[in-house]
């Protein structure tokens, strides 16, 4: 994505601009890396500084300045970095219009081969989810009810949901949206590579999927409900 | 409970060893509590100093080992204090045995007040779930997986869910405790006080739950599915 958008950029620039340009895209990433790594263990990002994730970077302190204001807007830069894609796969797996069971099927196959792929980024949400910084904190939140809205919206085009009220749908979405993030945060604390447990993990997401469309079938529209005598 | 327990050991003591288990007691408390106050805010369980802990008991350092081994061994108490009381709760409500719809109601009234008036416990159960100690992340994993199983033998006493199998329930089960704990999490981040808004949140876990339960209606248990040909 950074790649792209430096090659876009380098065809109306001089040479020297572009390598300018790519060298600090380069330190950019760095950075965002050094602050991925330092967290993976017993670390949590407000307990690492400034001056370790410019080291681990290989640059000096005084470099970190030019590419963030400080360490909370590196961190927001890894929130939106780990959501902005993980947004655009969902709607990719969504747009392929297949019956609900294959939908489910590919959306959560795909989804948890995603996190396994970034699985840094994804340590990363599931600490700061609850993490000392209240910016980040918020930022997460935010990004996953984003997620919550986009998936009542798709929602609404199935046609056996499009009788729920906008209020009903975000019931339903936050429900699958809370089970996906609970699977995720269970596929986290897995020994890595065990898959048999991670292809277990996948059956009972799907079935948890399928359980909360099943329920969404039996549900009585607000809108259609008696009055209580 | 601490009190109870003292009362029960007094009377068979000489008044000396009362009075100095009491103290001991207390002290005790109060270097539980001073953990407990000092995570509220930005800080997590791994970044407070057992000199920290002590200083704020108003205890020196060393006689922190006379209570605990170590900080760990601090917060599995926490860890322990949070989710006994809290099963022997849930246990209450569940023994009262009501037609579902009222049962969901009554457990989700019981518990967001539960939360609520223990929120320090579960602002540590929130933020050391994927906290930086090992230890504490796995024994609080436990006790969720504890809550899912006891939660699976309940069901199965449920006619209408008698059919489906141990896995099965534990599925259905899962799904109840996940949206528990993102409801719990949910009301943790709930600006002091803002009554509508908890209240918006009991509503949403009831319906969940009650979703939860529609879908197990329709559910169709493995030993009855045709094979696929």
């Amino acid at each position: 994505m950074t790649r792209v958008s430096r090659s876009l950029r380098r065809e109306d620039e001089s040479p020297e601009t572009g390598r300018r340009d790519a060298r600090k895209q380069r330190t950019r990433r760095a950075l965002l890396d050094a602050a991925l790594d330092l967290i993976q263990g017993e670390q949590s990002f407000n307990s690492i500084s400034l001056r370790e994730v410019a080291r681990n970077a290989g640059v000096v302190p005084t470099a970190f300045y030019r590419h963030f204001r400080d360490m909370d807007e590196l961190g927001l830069t890894l929130v939106d970095e780990a959501l902005r894609a993980l947004r655009q796969m969902m709607r990719e797996a969504r747009a392929a219009a297949l019956p609900t069971s294959h939908l489910v099927q590919q959306s959560v196959q795909t989804y948890l081969r995603y996190v396994q792929e970034n699985e840094r980024y994804f340590q990363f949400l599931a600490k700061e989810r609850f993490g000392g910084s209240r910016t980040i904190r918020l930022s997460i939140r935010q990004g996953i009810q984003l997620f919550i809205s986009e998936l009542s919206t798709d929602l609404a085009r199935f046609p056996f949901l499009a009788r729920f009220s906008t209020e009903e749908l975000q019931m339903f979405s936050g429900m699958i949206v809370n089970q996906v993030v609970n699977s995720t945060e269970l596929l986290l604390d897995l020994p890595y590579g065990d898959d048999v447990q991670v292809e277990a993990l996948r059956k009972t997401t799907e079935q948890q999927m399928m359980l909360i469309f099943l329920g969404t079938g039996q549900w009585i529209p607000k809108s259609e409900r008696k009055p209580k005598p």
